[in-house]
């Protein structure tokens, strides 16, 4: 199974591919889509449609898992950021790929298996599990790839029947992915 | 000049298409994308991306008008407002369409000549300008319209090059449109 974890963001929109073999993660690829706040906003929202659509029609994931809306955040950030998860959301949907949405806790509970981890934990985490050799970087790929994580495993989960996969029981198996310039190339 | 304006939710996205000559204007079209709650959210905006893909592309407008992001509504309301439009844009910019954006006092003191006309007055004032023979329905297609009628104002004061052209000067041209079930029908 091939899962798009997508962080969305005005300014730098995360994505990461994983694949998954039963309670197995692999990472394919990651990257930030980064727009130019001296650019329209109708250019970067179609930036970030169209490098969305790029990176399911290259990866053809089966499912996107991206987080839950935040309302914390102050509102001009939570409504740029709103913007743009709808024209990721879009892109989803024109793919025809079905999407899950998990909230923040729920994600950080099924990568390290406490609800509040912080930012360390939660990429300490995601490159222990992908088997990365590396942090996955910006931070908002290494956010993207949490959500896929969290949707293999509560897959994962369902596919078992009742039979508990912890987070720790995922064994990255590592792949070299062709790379853009602005994606991390795996080792 | 043709002109597509938008009023972005997204339960119920308005839009309305504006044709100009100078300091004349005609409406051509107008119409509500509307969405189930019980729908998943990016089917919802997909839905939002595909039908203003579907009115560039019939009516080949030059430009889009849209209201800037309105913050004094509640955050909940605001953020599902904010993916709308997310999905919106990005529709315009995958079709090439450039985007102005007004305030929503712009787009009032375009229409009534006061920054702070309430609905009924703005209802009034575009089937006026537009000298439409029923009130544009629902309120999301007029305030399409609105957005519509303050860019070809817009333009049309700077086509003229410093001469004043006001709102009430604006005389309608009617023409019939083909229309969808759900676009409203012109005489």
């Amino acid at each position: 199974m091939v899962i798009l974890g997508i962080d969305p963001g005005l300014a730098h929109t995360g994505w990461g591919v994983v694949e998954t073999r039963g309670s197995l993660c692999r990472a394919r690829a990651y990257g930030c889509i980064e727009t130019d706040s001296a650019t329209p906003v109708d250019a970067r929202l179609g930036a970030i449609f169209r490098e969305i659509a790029r990176v399911i029609s290259r990866y053809e994931p089966s499912a996107v898992a991206i987080e839950k809306i935040y309302f914390g955040q102050n509102a001009k950030s939570a409504i740029a950021t709103a913007q743009a998860r709808g024209a990721a959301l879009a892109a989803c949907s024109v793919a025809g790929c079905p999407v899950g949405e998990y909230a923040p806790a729920e994600i950080k509970q099924s990568v390290t298996g406490a609800g509040s981890a912080d930012k360390f934990q939660m990429t300490f985490m995601v490159r222990r599990l992908l088997a990365l050799d590396h942090d996955p970087r910006p931070d908002h790929a290494a956010d993207a790839l949490a959500a896929a994580i969290c949707h293999a495993h509560l897959f994962a989960t369902t596919a078992l029947m009742g039979e508990r996969v912890h987070g720790s029981h995922a064994v990255a198996l590592v792949e070299t992915a062709g790379s853009r310039a602005s994606e991390g190339s795996l080792p």
